[in-house]
């Protein structure tokens, strides 16, 4: 499978980093500690202490330092060794391989490749509770699948999967699978937009009216996705032509998801529900959603499983894979681009195009 | 390993199919689904959608169809795509992998090798809910075993073994060990028979009657058992000159047991016990029974782990390994037999006399 | 990894073994029965049925004979096949694989090379309960690791891990990493000795006063630590100018461990921890030794995590890893002795001196 490593990779809730405790994550495979300096300042090395591979996550931060609690290394936060107990001398070169970090929107991000390439400005807009509005109620969580993120991201990128693997939970009519969305490239990635008339709001419990929603997201290598759910009385998407609503207008629903390869294997899949408040209620209620993201996680996982039972097959391309296939591509592209980066040395920023 | 796939492999228990719900069972390493469509009829696919490899026993029967209830593909009975939802052409040669299925006999057989050969008459004639009599009390059930299927065919094809293994439930002496059974070739099979003179009578609790017992199994490729149990007063056996008994009357108890290789380390076993009854009792007593197949569990799954410590050692054959050795030769033969279908895509369905 | 084969292996513990069953352990990755005859005397051989590959250790001692329970192959002590029921002859070559084992100090140890260098004056003085006084009080236990052998040895050949992973349970300050240990190469190991002036007493809940303590230990190829720890009023180090103490006067602690590798990435840990009785209490309180245990355990089998994630990556040695080295390099010269043994099948047990 082929990853984009000139990417931000939500590693972690920014909450699961607490202060004077190092935090060890892993993304693309590869063991990360991310810590937090004295002065606040986030650092990310890779998790392997030089001396013997201890786990650094399992270390200390000192003030400005973080040293590992195995045999009492101390890394500065450029990932320089700067003590080793018992020994004067401290080897020159010795100096872990670090990563671009940030904390954004809630979230901790990690930057997986060229470090020169590393614009935070490519961090997507999403959701965090620093965006929090007081007329919304919110509920975040995450999951991890046993499968690779490219499967989860697929599903993501093919909401034709509604009508049938959700029919137990969303309860919609095979309306999404019928008409195509409308599908945009973008920089790094792309957007999807459609009308569905004539059912339910997607989630409600208790409510059989019907109306016409507009579902908008976007979605960004590596696999960040951003969907905002604006309904609408039933008849609005003829009186518009099809055309999009004013999306200027707050949304009745959104949410923020984002898929990081663990190993090759192995997804972790965070996500912030949010929704208009209606009445007194403080929380997005789940209800719905999970028993929906359950069915999503049992078809997956299964899907992986089959896969690695029959790792020659490939897949068939339909009408509905139309954003699935057009964001392989991109993936591909990118990383063709970095492998020559690779190769040289020279890094090669250049934002690919689709 | 070697298997033959010329043959029909105990799939599942007929009742584990519920109507609407496919089934899914994986046998020589194949996940398959069996679905009974509205008309009653038996289909069995490879449990791969063609779409995205996701698994179509989590799909739903629709009258004479099944839908994948990931995109929605529907198939019919014979594997065909029949529709793709948002597509209006179905690529023509879209078809799954299907396998002959049948019910008979409480069982779901599924024949993995050449469909013209796929002769129903070829399965054994075992014991099911389908012929059970009120004069006899039944108990059935299924092991998952952590071994490969030949390991558990080995210990029913040996039963020298009943002396040692089950030395503390079926309590007998070494008189299984001490004289060879009468081994007989079949077309696709072995039977084996002897008397067991002035021992308990085996599987029961409390009772310490010494009889002269017939012990009478057939063995089928690739790993299906029927045996019959008749006892007699202590000295039958010596009046008889060690000749059968007639069979043709009723037996005491009887078995029906079939291992089904899941994958090349794993194996189902399933069986059916029988008993004539004797008082007012209404199911077949498992205590003993079931203690000795924790007994053949155990030493098996320990044997397995033994061979892939060590695969390069090979076994040594004894006189009570004559039926062990006679159909491992069946199955080889019968296996390269299959091995010219394969390379020539011509069938060659002759059964294999050993 | 590097292992030395022809040494004492613990096993098991003596206690393990009882009358009439045979145990099955593992060591080097091999798996090995280890049974006493009726006259009392120890076998181990290779935990394989000729047979059919069954295991031995789910047989039955029978006298001076073990059986094996699966199909009733009997052997006697010196590994012969001596009955095969059913079957008069007795294929004259047939031979388990043998160990030389000796139960000595509560434990059973195995010797996994060239039996001709099987000798019993290279098993450590180490501590059992045969060797129990009144005067102390002991705790006794193992530890299963999912790492191999080689960390847990590096974790005991280097204390100055004690100021860093142990910080919470033995609440020491980095002294143990400021200043090296005295090391002294031995004929098949080495003693590590050393003042700890003005810390609290190692292990000890709930007092703070400080003294000056000695720690002498000697570790011996595979793995096996003895380790004395002599406590004096702060000022006895400066006092004797950091020369030893009188150390053939009791100590005040003790501790004797074995490392043994199961398979290349699991060991098991055996330990003795003993201490002079100061008051009534009946047994050695481990609350802080379980603690450190738990550290240790848990650094070091991310350790082997790490190391399985990036194996390609090297160890930095310093100035505290001296003892590390040069048991490492002990180990590498006495198995590179006995490559050309195996090779040439000649016996070659000269000690070697490191």
């Amino acid at each position: 499978v082929t990853y984009v490593r000139n990417a931000w990779y939500v590693a972690a809730w920014a909450h699961e980093l607490r202060d004077e405790l190092p935090l060890g994550v892993r993304v693309l495979d590869e063991p990360i500690v991310i810590w937090r300096n004295g002065r606040g300042d986030l650092a990310a090395f890779e998790d392997y202490c030089l001396h013997r591979l201890a786990r650094l996550s399992l270390g200390r931060c000192e003030g400005e330092r973080l040293r590992c609690m195995y045999h009492g290394w101390l890394y500065d936060s450029t990932g320089h060794v700067v003590e080793i107990p018992g020994q004067a001398r401290v080897p020159g070169g010795a100096r872990l391989r670090t990563y671009p970090v940030t904390e954004r929107h809630s979230w901790l991000w990690v930057w997986m490749g060229d470090h020169s390439c590393a614009d935070e400005k490519l961090i997507p807009p999403v959701v965090g509770f620093d965006r929090a509005e007081p007329e919304s109620v919110y509920a975040h969580g995450q999951l991890d699948y046993a499968a690779e993120a490219r499967l989860v991201n697929d599903n993501l990128l093919d909401l034709s999967h509604v009508s049938f693997l959700h029919a137990a939970s969303f309860r919609m009519s095979d309306v999404w699978a019928r008409e195509p969305s409308k599908i945009t490239p973008l920089e790094r990635g792309l957007r999807s937009e459609r009308w569905i008339r004539g059912e339910g709001t997607l989630g409600e419990l208790g409510t059989s009216d019907l109306v016409d929603t507009y579902f908008c997201y976007e979605m960004y290598v590596p696999g960040v996705l951003m969907m905002t759910v604006h309904t609408y009385p039933v008849g609005t998407a003829q009186a518009l032509k099809s055309q999009p609503p004013d999306l200027s207008r707050p949304p009745g629903q959104f949410t923020t998801q984002a898929i990081t390869p663990v190993t090759s294997k192995t997804a972790r899949y965070f996500y912030t529900m949010g929704r208009r408040r209606r009445g007194s209620e403080t929380t997005y209620d789940m209800t719905v959603t999970d028993q929906a993201f359950a069915e999503d996680k049992m078809m997956i996982e299964a899907q992986q499983q089959n896969i690695d039972s029959a790792p020659a097959r490939r897949f068939i391309p339909t009408a509905a894979d139309q954003a699935s296939v057009l964001f392989k591509r991109l993936v591909e592209t990118m990383a063709r681009a970095e492998g020559s980066v690779e190769a040289s040395t020279d890094a090669q920023c250049t934002p690919v195009h689709p």
